[in-house]
């Protein structure tokens, strides 16, 4: 049964999903940073190993079901970034407070918040309630190397013994 | 006459507005958080009791005057989330840093900021100097439900006496 | 040479670049804030002295080129507010952390990021490891005064002595 204190690495095992490697930024600026205890990432791709798995537009070329699962491995992205900042160690992780979705989608097609919580529920089932969490969700027209989606996430560390 | 110390609810009076009922998230997420002393919220729509009263875009749907009344309308909803996350009492606000909005603007339309106005003035005119806040706009042709517009505050909370 | 303790106004000096005078907001609302020791800016314009220097979209009006400038030019507008808060006095400044950029972009031009490198790439020129940050990115196709781009910074501030 996985509980609250069931380990993310643990949960991720139970799913059968591997956490991708983290991606290295595509320009002139960090992955991540913290600043005092809150923690931020720079916007993660559904990617695995530099290669991008959901290209173009939600109701043209991506069906809800692949809006779904690439909202997931994007949001697994910056799960991965989050466990660097966390030196492996989510232990050090109090909660994930925000994750923000930027998602390419057709117009008349209304339905994208569902694609975005494929985000929403794996944090939940990695963090239980460490992963609940408020979002933000936009469209765009136009995203950087015609990627469907970008999630960002927000976590709480706890601070360090020595500050 | 309205002063700083009059009170957010009572100013509401003064402007015959209601505030509406905080609504439920429209997916797996929180309607609102905080973080130390810092409240975040969800996005808000421009709705009354789960009625969304402003869908499709300004410039071809919505007038000048129904967008500002939208921005209002959904602002007054983000307030309704941090009446409840301060436990009815305003007192404990310190102040609503910043407010963001997403807006669905017709091409070559470019006075939607009068729109995001619309949620400006009500921040200001219910907390007057605790309602000065910075902010971001992005204009979206695709929104969850044809909503005409997202709102989000920021907001800094007193710190609760036992910590 | 321009090392860390180089002033960013030496470097400013250096790279033979003015500081745009700080702008005011083009609605009701302030142009920055700080919340505890954080700085937080609304939407920056590519603008001097109220000339807006760059309209359009990336891709049709504007070139990549043009496009990196106008990032850059928006970035010193966020940093001339910056020096605003610090009080003409950087020394007060920890680190910029953040900054966001929303960019209007042809469909099927991909390339953007390199355009919001013009932002990037100053901050670190002028602040060196302070200037080091995470990122978002947006494309908007109606953007504030047909504006092509907009940019936020976050940044943190040491602690006032007196608090």
């Amino acid at each position: 049964m996985v509980t609250d204190s069931t380990s993310p690495l643990a949960r991720l095992n139970e799913l059968n999903i591997s956490l991708p490697s983290p991606a290295s930024p595509l320009g002139n600026y960090e992955a991540w940073t913290t600043v005092g205890t809150l923690f931020v990432t720079s916007g993660q791709f559904p990617w695995i190993d530099g290669d991008l798995k959901y290209t173009g537009k939600l109701g043209v070329d991506i069906t809800p079901q692949q809006g779904y699962e690439a909202c997931q491995l994007a949001a697994l992205n910056a799960v991965a970034q989050l466990q660097m900042a966390a030196g492996n160690d989510f232990s050090k992780l109090k909660r994930i407070y925000r994750m923000e979705g930027v998602l390419n989608v057709a117009e008349h097609y209304h339905e994208h918040p569902k694609a975005l919580d494929g985000a929403s529920d794996i944090l939940i089932q990695l963090f239980g309630e460490r992963g609940r969490h408020t979002r933000m969700i936009w469209t765009n027209t136009v995203m950087p190397m015609n990627s469907f989606c970008l999630i960002y996430i927000y976590a709480e560390l706890y601070p360090e013994k020595s500050e």
